[in-house]
């Protein structure tokens, strides 16, 4: 029986994520020369592909019963105290940096600093990141983060590798000393072996350098037990031998200890997580990379350098060029195109807000109670060695004493590390106090009452490391952190910052093939729960049934939404699901004998990151051509498979594919490749133009990955974190990623693609609380809208602008393409003129120039009310009136309102002027511009200037704004 | 045993409070000529007042501990699902509003609007506010919020009073109807007694109009007990005989019932407390008063007003001076001085978010399932009467059976009404469910299976009013009401209108007397915490035992902070502490049988509140004259203490004085009061300068109101919520103030103040974390350093400009005055040129005008960093450079920065520019503004010109900036 209408709950989200009222679409609608949203999607969407049911989901709810359901499984995740350590440790989050940035939609909504003179304020934060990891590590060459420890390695390792083949060496063995952590060396061992490379572990003594096959070599400091020792031995051997050295560390203990630097190390790599970053029970968290000058060619991810403006001004942005849309296809040696920013600024800030001398106190505490831990354990008859360490014991007992003490932590609720050996490991924390130390004691001693006062331990150890192993240079000296260390500094220094970053919460940024929607605060709001956040990956399984119920439920959600037989959401970002997705399907192909098969078909409208991905597994990337539409060319399509039949591995297909086409002949692409032992990665970045309409299962791809952070509302955070789950047919489902230390997985298994079992888990609440609220018809209808305010954009704007492909009907997908090439000769006026003009509109550029060099991509997606997607027409059109302006003759080539864009606020202010428009066709140039003017930072950068003189620390603070 | 160093929590926080690092206060102290913080408070705080002992407090802890510490008493309080209804409901407060305003220091952290021109964001929001209770209740002209519904019912009593006078009627009577709720009852009865005022109460048939002696009379619509009826006749005949008509009414109603206005009501009350507020035990909440237009000069508290600026725009601010500076002193009928701006604006908010059909969903599925739950209980044989209601029952039945259903309840955690005939209340709201109609039904039952189902109960209801009940007319028709219903729109109205006001996430707000210090978030993080947010003000106190601890332990910090016996946490606002105190004193002397005790002495330096509270409490205001210096004139205060010996009730005080010294007699004034039979009552606006350094109780003080949203931490709001709990010493403990609804207080009590038995508890945690975070070293050092800063800053500004007022010592207190009156003459620039001029330097003009007309008061609290100080002194430096600039003749005295200050960002790029200044002058006088620019949304704004147009509503769509 239905409900009647009164019944209905008042808190239904779908009329809050989906911007166009009803009414609007109606008239939305009319513009298109639609008769409905359902006439719109079927002419739209190809009718073999069409999905023709609701798709088997729960009906919407809610917000306050989805997050009631929400609480009732977190409440099933169990926060025990966890001293496992591994990498990941319990830390205090100031509070100004949880409720300012974490919690705060103008930091978390920011997309990727693309178009840097909006962005100014991230990109100082992460300037601020990158000195600190260089200072504490001693290495000057930082990147703005990797997505975990376990693939910072392996980016290190494929370093180690390029940097000897550019000696002129083929070393195709990496040890890794058997100290480090073992997810570590399983990541490693992954990402080795499609690469040819060997992974060697063992004791360090166990290293063979003179057979001068080792590219390179890995080692844990302090070691994954806790051991402290001098390895500059080791460096100087691994050196003579041609060898590199990279270390894995920890960025608390090096404010004490010897940097990797110091001791010689080439590389170094970590988890910034203990900087003020909950655990997740996993992630997402910023790992570092470290190196020297001399490796800048081959260092992997984004860079933050600093270069000057149009004005002469000090700004900031992405340097060397490492981004999707540049990465160097199949010749990479890395996918990496992303990077963990919000987690990064974070753990910068924490540096920020502690200083050196605040940073040094915790650990100088952490390492103080573990002192008295250890004194303590001695005396109550424990061998804990005589070595040096930080904040890591290994304790080594009788094993019917180590099941009671195991048993005693967990009745106090206190989670330890179990070595394989069965001694057991204690990582103390930030969060550790002498109360604790005593409740350890207790375990350890079988009863309440120890046999000595607590207090008396501090008096028998004696803090601090000796030569060579203190750390005697200074760090983290620039003012910056040496200024903002009372709360209210702190918060204006933040808001500051965000005050220079255009985010969601200013205007709409419609990003072609990155789907910046809502990230709306009830998905949102768990994220910070303690029970998600707080949970140590390696947690025994009986305190994370709530993370698994809600895994369960999130796979068989998006099982169903895809079309596929298993999920896996350990993958951590799109790439690494591009990699995992290939990794499955050579598996496959290895399982069935097939180990010839390791050719990668890939349209050349492919976005970079596929080759790159096809590459780091081992397969060799042949193009297929497109049509004039952007269609792939069927013709060259099937030429090639024919050609390759034999070594066929795989198609990588984008769908809609990225000129924003539902392509009519996808089926037929899908049946050429498995008709030749191929099978087809679908790139999901568009899958925002298909829930509900179309499934990539059903289409015919074998694998797909999600990026959570586009379609499924994870925030971007200013450049990540991302997510990357893959979907996979029945046949492939037996090789998702494993894990080694929680047992994950099958034999077939491939090895884990990220650190922790299933990746950034502490933001995979966000998408199911999204498809909760939404339900099957709410979702269906956010995709019938998103197609809906592109098509109505391309409607209105196609009177102004060449759009430049359209499907079989004439209707875009989800996004579509804009042509700006003619007026490079009509008007002298590129695409990126365009580009950083609306910057003086208060909007953030679409994708520029791709897929397509000249041109720009709008993807206003579902969110965006029709008043928004007006303003940005409107601006879009008195753009257009400004090109012919120089088309006709009014204002000269060289200097115009696009070509001298964006425009600062000193600049309109400046007493000179001698443009040839006013000030306020500068800065106002509609009415609605006064009403919501946002200001960029600082003038055009120079991006020649800033790799032509590379600089990725902080600058000396005179060079600061003005 | 001293804890070795370090053992020291890392999260200690006095170093994240206090701005200065000890480096800064010891360079600090140098130019203040002192040789230590000791000396400076030795010096400056007289030394017959000094405490000389640390406070006893506990010692401070780290900022983890104390949130653990304050977790573990929130766990005593039991969130029970609390149907209780009169005049609290549990609601849903949208996440968009909740994280972006109630958690948000960009909100939460803003002044009150004097400075409307970097204030026009809660402006805005604030006459969306009047607009919205304007509409509902169809009265047009609203305030800007009041304290609670009790004391706004309060207000609209006293209005009838006055209204009643300036028709030349004495009438001295006023009828509360006995349907209102009994906590609005009891705050009326405690206002109508000093002022002489009977109150009579009863049922609506017992009114004798004929007797003309009723100012008025009030009503609550729908009923306390949930009856709905049509009023208009009984409001006809109150205008026959000249009474006017009060009506209590709810919002969420009014949105399905003809509303007060059409049915003729003079004045409509209540709370908006439904709309998206949690309850807080109670508070802080925003009540609404809404009149008719031929009221306005009576209308009490705020009300914003649209006007012009200087260019001719729309701009708000607050109309009609009805401000503290301004407040009529011993003439006034109302003390009220502040409103619950943040609270206000989270309703308007909620209001907007959900537009006038949202709203009315929320109520017909409210309604709707109340009459689905009376149909049932009808079904089971209750007798729910046959009345219309709302949301609310009154269920009757034998005493048995309601003791039975109450215990079923307790199991169920449900707490439902008793009324005082033992039939039981039920008010559902926005969270009900069908399923709580099923359990609520099953408890009345007495067993989980009902001889009906459910949803049957639904097809046998006529949900709807009967004529005249029903509303007819249409509300909330502005756009704004109706266009921001996606939560991106939402999310970027907020932003938009966060980003037109100067918080204290920009820089520091150095109002004198308003100690704006920082509002830390470990302080505010609790504040959303279910415990504490979700208790409804009258639930059983078995459930309410976290914050019973949390009160006792606050109360007893207070107690030794302040060295009194005694203290009330109900006043939910300064001004209510002042009346609150003075009716203790009252009380007091009435209880020793001086009835004729009613002479108040009040300096003439006080601020405007002290005589508003002393007259409406019944008291006769007499000046004492103040010296050159400031000081009282203790020649002129004997003299009146012995002339009015026989009459003497109570000198007001304020200490350090308004004048922000510390005056060396203070002792001798109090003895000269309580010589002559007075007591004295101190105002603690200034208590900042006395923590840890003196005591009011030690110094002589009987009562002194502690202003916690200053000296304690709580945040301003943007105007409101304040929290003014009084202490009082021994002999005037019984007199405190008490509930009749929870049985608090003695017999000697005072009534209510309030409406809830403790006010705005909801906030009291930020206070009780303050103090436990700071310790008793940490709040003696952050009052030092208060200190320090003032005289700092004066010794840095007294080259430029004169400080008016200094001790004996030559030292200021923690505040000073900055004397501007000279430049009128050499200049024409006034203080109000001076305070709109450090707009464009980005900073909020300190007290402009108060307690000395044309000066400056400057209070920098503890809570500013050096380089933040030196950022406004330099300001400041600067600005009496163009002052000199003006003086010597090289500006115009008409046409300069500081006469055309604010300059928005549209005057400075306008093309036309012929000012005697360059453009840079005025928005970028100094590099340091470069670097932090805040753009006043508004020109100078016409304050004549809205006085003269008064429009409190949201103005035509065509009228919005731009």
């Amino acid at each position: 029986m239905p409900q009647p209408d009164f019944l209905q709950p008042t808190d239904l989200f779908p009329p809050r994520h989906i911007g166009p009222s009803d009414d609007d679409i109606r008239d939305m609608l009319a513009v298109a020369g639609m008769p409905s949203l359902d006439y719109l999607c079927d002419v739209t969407v190809p009718q073999n592909i069409q999905l023709r049911r609701p798709l088997d989901l729960p009906p919407q709810q809610g917000e306050q019963a989805v997050l009631g359901e929400l609480k009732r499984i977190a409440a099933q995740n169990l926060v025990y105290r966890s001293l496992i350590g591994m990498g990941y440790y319990h830390c205090i989050t100031p509070g100004v940096i949880q409720r300012n940035i974490l919690e705060n939609p103008g930091w978390y909504t920011q997309y990727t600093p693309y178009q840097a003179e909006i962005a100014q304020g991230r990109l100082e934060a992460l300037v601020n990141f990158q000195t600190m990891v260089g200072d504490l590590t001693g290495l000057p060459l930082a990147n703005a983060s990797l997505l975990d420890e376990g693939t910072a390695a392996a980016e290190a390792m494929a370093m180690c590798l390029a940097i000897a083949r550019s000696r002129g060496e083929e070393r195709k063995e990496f040890f890794v000393s058997q100290d480090c952590h073992p997810q570590t060396l399983a990541v490693l061992q992954t990402r080795a072996e499609p690469l040819g490379i060997t992974i060697r572990s063992g004791p360090n003594t166990s290293i063979k350098f003179s057979e001068k096959t080792l590219c390179g070599l890995l080692l844990q400091y302090p070691t994954s037990d806790g051991y402290v020792g001098d390895v500059s031995g080791l460096v100087t051997q691994a050196h003579e031998a041609g060898t590199l050295v990279v270390v894995a560390t920890d960025l608390l203990a090096l404010t004490l200890l010897r940097s990797p630097g110091e001791f010689g190390a080439d590389i170094a790599v970590g988890s910034s997580q203990r900087f003020g970053v909950p655990m997740g029970f996993g992630g997402p968290h910023a790992a570092f990379l470290t190196t020297k000058e001399e490796f800048k060619r081959q260092i992997p991810g984004r860079i933050v350098g600093v270069s000057k403006d149009a004005a002469g001004n000090t700004a900031y942005r992405l340097s060397l060029q490492t981004r999707e849309q540049h990465i160097r296809r199949e010749k990479a040696t890395s996918n990496i195109c992303t990077a963990q920013v919000l987690l990064a600024v974070m753990a910068a800030m924490y540096a920020v807000y502690h200083g050196p001398d605040g940073l040094r106190r915790i650990a100088q505490r952490v390492h103080g109670l573990t002192l008295m831990l250890a004194e303590g354990l001695r005396r109550l008859g424990f061998d804990v060695g005589p070595e040096l360490f930080f904040d890591t014991l290994r304790v080594r007992a009788p094993k019917n004493q180590v099941d009671l003490i195991r048993v005693r932590a967990n009745e106090r609720r206190i989670n330890l590390r179990t070595h394989e050996d069965g001694s057991l490991g204690l990582s103390l924390d930030e969060a550790s106090t002498v109360h604790e130390i005593g409740t350890l004691l207790e375990l350890f001693a079988g009863q309440n009452r120890l046999p000595f006062q607590i207090m008396d331990l501090a008096d028998s150890i004696k803090p601090g490391y000796p030569n060579p192993l203190a750390r005697t240079s200074t760090y983290l000296t620039h003012a910056i952190f040496n200024r903002y260390h009372s709360e209210h500094e702190m918060l204006r220094y933040l808001h500051r910052l965000q005050g220079k970053d255009l985010s969601l919460t200013h205007s709409m940024i419609p990003l072609g093939s990155c789907t910046m929607k809502l990230n709306a605060t009830a998905e949102m709001l768990p994220v910070t729960w303690p029970e998600f956040a707080h949970l140590h990956p390696f947690a025994p399984s009986e305190q994370t049934q709530g993370y698994q119920e809600l895994f369960r439920q999130l796979e068989s959600w998006l099982a169903e939404i895809t079309g596929f037989a298993a999920i896996s959401l350990q993958p951590n970002a799109g790439s690494q699901g591009e990699y995992a997705g290939l990794m499955a399907i050579r598996a496959y192909h290895h399982g069935h004998g097939a180990l010839h098969r390791d050719v990668c078909l890939i349209p050349v409208s492919a976005h970079g990151t596929n080759p790159a991905s096809a590459a780091m597994v081992g397969m060799t990337v042949v193009a297929v051509a497109c049509d004039k539409q952007g269609n792939v060319d069927l013709t060259d399509l099937e030429a090639k498979a024919v050609q390759y039949r034999d070594q066929l591995s795989a198609l990588m297909l984008t769908y809609p594919s990225t000129h924003g086409v539902f392509e009519a002949d996808v089926r037929r692409i899908c049946q050429i490749i498995h008709t030749h032992g191929g099978l087809v990665y679908m790139d999901g970045a568009n899958m925002n133009a298909q829930v509900g309409l179309c499934r990539p299962g059903d289409i015919g791809a074998d694998v797909c990955h999600l990026n959570l952070h586009k379609t499924f509302c994870i925030p971007h955070g200013g450049g990540g974190p991302g997510i990357g789950p893959i979907g996979v047919a029945r046949h492939l489902a037996p090789y998702l990623p494993g894990h080694p230390v929680t047992g994950l997985g099958t034999r077939e298994s491939i090895g884990p693609v990220s650190a922790a079992p299933y990746g950034s888990a502490g933001i995979l609440p966000i998408s199911w609380v999204y498809i909760a609220l939404m339900g099957r018809d709410g979702l269906k209808k956010a995709t019938e809208v998103a197609i809906l305010n592109a098509n109505y954009m391309a409607k209105r704007l196609e009177k102004h602008y060449s759009i430049l492909y359209t499907g079989a009907t004439g209707h875009v997908a989800h996004e579509f393409i804009l042509d700006l090439r003619p007026f490079k000769e009509t008007s002298g006026v590129e695409a990126m003129d365009v580009a950083k003009r609306l910057m003086d509109y208060g909007f953030h550029a679409p994708t520029v120039s791709f897929p397509v060099a000249g041109t720009l991509m709008i993807e206003p997606t579902e969110s965006e009310a029709k008043a928004e997607l007006d303003r940005f027409c409107d601006a879009m059109i008195a753009i257009r009136a400004e090109i012919q302006d120089i088309a006709d003759g009014r204002q000269p080539r060289t200097n115009n309102v696009l070509k001298n864009a964006p425009h600062t606020a000193a600049a309109v202010t400046a007493t000179d002027w001698n443009r040839p428009y006013t000030r306020e066709q500068a800065a106002f140039p509609t009415p609605s511009v006064r009403a919501n003017k946002f200001w960029p930072a600082v003038s055009r950068i120079d991006e020649a200037y800033g790799d032509r003189h590379l600089i990725c620390t902080c600058p000396p603070m005179d060079s600061y704004q003005p």
